[in-house]
C-alpha cells in the first residue's frame, strides 16, 4: 500500500491522476465496485467513527440541523453505497468525441473529452457527500483533493482510509485536514486545475479572492415560482407548495411566489390553506395582504424578504401585474438558479424560458427537480449558477474538459496560405 | 437612431443584449449582411480614420510590427468584410438542444444553448479584430463591450460609428475609450458576464486580479514539435519548419523542437538546413550542439530558452531519450496551448494525445493549424488555454451558455420521494 504520504504533495497527486486517466473505464468502474464492497464490509468501522464525530459535535453543542447532516446511519450509508454503484454504471464521460471534422484529405480534427486533472473540493459536514464526490472523481478520472467539514473529521478520515486500503493507497486522492492545508491548495496554481467550494456565498467569495485557480461556484438559491394568469389553479397550488416545503433547506427550494393579479383572488386563499398544512409563514406584499387579510401565518413583507434565502418554512409572496413584471422581479431579486412558471399559455412559457436568465427554467413542475439525480445525471457535485463551463446541476460532464486532436499526413499551413492556397473541406464527419 | 448615449450605462447594454437575443437568427444574420454592406460603402471613411491612426502612431515612433497590425488597408478590410459574411452564414449557435431526456411521462428536460449575455472584450491594436468580434457577438446574440488598443482609437471609433448608423444605434454594442472605463467595467459584476482579455500574460493576470467577473484568458503559447524515433524524416523537417516560420509572431507558432536521440543525427542537419532558409536562429542544447557543431545560426541554449516564447525567428532545440522525456519536457516547459508529435507509430501517437495536457494536440501536421478558421469554426475570439468552458480556438460555441428547461404537467418532487416513490424513466430522446 502506497498511501499518499505527505498530504500536501500536489505534484505526486497529479502524477497519480494522470495514471488514473490512462486506465480503462472498465477498470475505473471495477474500482468503484470494490470501493462499494469495502464500505459494506466496514460498516462497523464507519459507524464507530461517525458515532465519535456525533458525540464530539453534541459535546460542542452543535445544532440539530447540522447533527442531522453529520449523522451517517446505516440507511444513509446504504444509499451512498448504492450511489457508488450507480456512478459505476454510467457511461464513461471521458474519451467522448464531441466533434469530428474533415479539414482536408488526410487531415482529421476531433474534439474529445478528457478529465480536468486535479480538482479541489471543499464541502460541508455531510460525510455521504465525500462518498459521492470520490465516486464522481474516479469515474471521470480526475485527481481529487477533499476538505470536509471539521465536524465530520473522523468519519471522513475513516472513509478515506477504507478507500486507500481497497485501492492500492488511492494516490489520486488527498484528504486535507486543516485550513492551512486549504490555503496551501489555493496557492497551487498549475498543480490544481479547479476548485469547487460548497457553502455560503461568503465562503465561495473568500475562495475566489484567495486563488488564481478557476473556481466553480455552487451558489445559494433564491428561486421563484410565478403563477401566470392562465395557470391551472390547482396545479399551481400543488407545485408552488412542493417547491417550498418538500425540502426547504435545499438551494432549489422556492423562496418567492409571484402571482398574476388576474388570478390572485382565487390562488391566494388556496395557496395559504395548502402552505398552512406545513406551517409555512408567508411574508406577503401589500396586495397579497389585502387579499389574505391580517391572519395567522401571514406577516407583511419587507423589501428584504424578496432578497432572502430563508432555507426554512417561510416564503415571500407578491402579486404582479404581468408576465413582464414577474420576469423583471426575478432578474432583480433572483439568484439565477431555478425559476418556474405555472401556465397553460405556450407563448407565456416561451417568453419565460427565453427571458429568465437562470440555470434552470421550469414550467408546470416543482423547482425541487433541479438536481443531478432527478435530471438523470447519476449524481452531482453541486449546482452551478455560473454561466461558464457547467451551469445547473453538475455531474460527470462538468468534471471533464476537451482537447482538440488533429491527425495529419505532413500538412503545413503554408500550403493553405497565399494566392495558390489549398481550400479546406471542413466537412463534419459522423461521431 | 438611439446610440448608447452614456458609454458606461451597462444596464441599458444588458437590456439591449436581451432584445438582440429575442430576435431570430435570420434577422441577426441580416444585420451582419447590412453591416458588411455598410463597411463596403464606407471604405473611404474607414481608410481615412486609419490613416490618421497610422500618422499618429508613426509620430509616436511606434515600431514596424505594431504599425503592420494597425494598418487597415483595402485588402485587409475586404478580408474582414468577407469574414462578416462568413459568420452570417454559420449555423445559429443559440437555441441548440444539447440534451433531451424524458424524466417521466409528461416531464421532459432539455439542455439548450443561450447567449452568455454581456461580454467585455479587450483586444490589441488590430482594427480588423473589432470587425470579427462584433460579428461573432451579433451572431451569438451577446451584448459586447469593446476596448481596443489606444493606437487604433480613430479607426475603431469610425467602425463603431458605421455599425451604429447601420443598425439603429446598435445599443447592444459599447466602445470604451479609457482605462478608467475598463476599470469601471471590471467592477460591473452582475452587469457583465464574461471578460475576454487578449494580450500579454501579465495583462490577463492584471484583469483577473481586478475583477470578480469570470475571465476567459487567451494566453501566450510555448508550443513544441516532438520528432519521434519513428518519424518520417522529410515530413518532420517540413512540418517543424512550418510550425516555426509560417507566422512566427502567432501564439501557435512552435518555440521548441524536441528530437528523439535515435533520429537526431539524421534530423538535425536537415532541420538546420531548412530553418536556415528562413534565417531562424537555433538555441541548441548540448547534445544538439554536438551534432550541429559550432556553426552560424546556432547558439547554446540556456535553461531559460525552453521557457521562452520568442514570437520571432528563433527556436529552442533539444535531443531527448524517449517519448516519456518529451512528454515530461512539455509538461514542465509548455503552456498547454498546442503541441505536435511527428511519428508513424500509432502507439506513440496515442500516448502523446492522452498524456500531453494541452488544448490542441496534433500528429504529423503543423502547430499553426490551431486556429478557429482552420478548424472550421468560422472565426475565433482567441485561443483559450483554460480547461474550463472553452479550450483551444474559441468560436461561436464559446460565447454561449446553456439553460436546463423542464416542462411538466404538475409534477411535484414529493411524488418521487419516500417509500411509494414514482421512479424516473430517464430516457434520452432524439435531439
Amino acid at each position: 500500500m502506497e498511501g499518499n504520504g505527505d498530504t500536501r504533495d500536489f505534484k505526486a497527486l497529479r502524477r497519480a491522476a494522470t495514471k488514473l486517466s490512462l486506465l480503462t473505464d472498465d477498470i475505473r468502474s471495477r474500482m468503484l465496485a470494490d470501493m462499494a464492497d469495502a464500505f459494506e464490509r466496514n460498516i462497523g468501522r464507519i459507524r464507530q467513527a461517525n458515532d465519535e464525530d456525533m458525540a464530539a459535535a453534541k459535546a460542542d453543542g452543535i445544532g440539530d440541523a447540522l447533527l442531522h447532516r453529520l449523522r451517517l446511519d446505516e440507511a444513509k450509508l446504504a444509499g451512498a453505497i448504492e450511489g457508488v454503484r450507480t456512478v459505476a454504471s454510467l457511461a464513461c464521460p471521458v474519451g467522448r468525441v464531441r466533434e469530428r471534422r474533415l479539414l482536408d484529405e488526410g487531415l482529421v480534427l476531433e474534439k474529445v473529452t478528457y478529465p480536468i486533472g486535479v480538482i479541489g473540493m471543499i464541502f460541508e459536514a455531510r460525510p455521504d457527500a465525500l462518498i459521492q464526490i470520490v465516486s464522481l472523481a474516479i469515474k471521470s478520472a480526475n485527481g481529487i483533493i477533499l476538505k470536509g467539514g471539521r465536524e465530520a473529521m473522523r468519519t471522513n478520515a475513516m472513509l478515506v482510509r477504507i478507500i486507500q486500503e481497497t485501492l492500492d493507497g488511492a494516490p489520486f486522492l488527498m484528504l486535507l485536514e486543516s485550513h492551512d492545508d486549504v490555503d496551501a491548495m489555493l496557492r497551487m496554481e498549475g498543480d490544481v486545475d479547479l476548485i469547487i467550494p460548497r457553502g455560503s456565498n461568503a465562503f465561495v467569495r473568500y475562495v475566489m479572492d484567495h486563488t488564481h485557480i478557476p473556481v466553480m461556484g455552487h451558489a445559494d438559491g433564491i428561486c421563484s415560482v410565478y403563477v401566470d394568469r392562465s395557470a391551472d389553479i390547482g396545479l399551481a397550488v400543488k407545485v408552488a407548495t412542493d417547491s417550498k416545503v418538500q425540502y426547504p433547506a435545499a438551494c432549489n427550494a422556492a423562496e418567492t411566489i409571484l402571482v398574476h393579479c388576474d388570478v390572485a383572488q382565487r390562488v391566494l386563499p388556496l395557496l395559504k390553506a395548502s402552505l398552512d398544512g406545513y406551517g409555512v409563514l408567508i411574508h406577503a406584499d401589500e396586495r397579497s395582504m389585502a387579499i389574505l387579510g391580517d391572519v395567522d401565518g401571514v406577516v407583511p413583507a419587507l423589501e428584504d424578504d424578496f432578497h432572502t434565502e430563508y432555507l426554512s418554512l417561510e416564503v415571500a409572496l407578491k402579486v404582479v401585474d404581468s408576465l413582464d413584471e414577474a420576469i423583471a422581479h426575478i432578474a432583480c431579486h433572483g439568484s439565477h438558479h431555478t425559476d418556474a412558471i405555472i401556465t397553460k399559455d405556450e407563448e407565456a412559457r416561451r417568453r419565460f424560458f427565453d427571458e429568465v436568465d437562470s440555470a434552470d427554467v421550469f414550467c408546470n413542475c416543482s423547482t425541487r427537480f433541479a438536481d443531478g439525480f432527478r435530471f438523470g445525471l447519476g449524481a452531482e457535485v453541486g449546482i452551478s449558477t455560473s454561466k461558464l463551463h457547467a451551469r445547473g446541476p453538475v455531474g460527470l460532464d462538468g468534471l471533464t474538459t476537451t482537447k482538440w486532436l488533429l491527425i495529419g499526413s505532413g500538412q503545413t499551413v503554408a500550403e493553405y496560405s497565399g494566392p495558390s492556397a489549398r481550400r479546406f473541406i471542413h466537412e463534419d464527419l459522423p461521431l
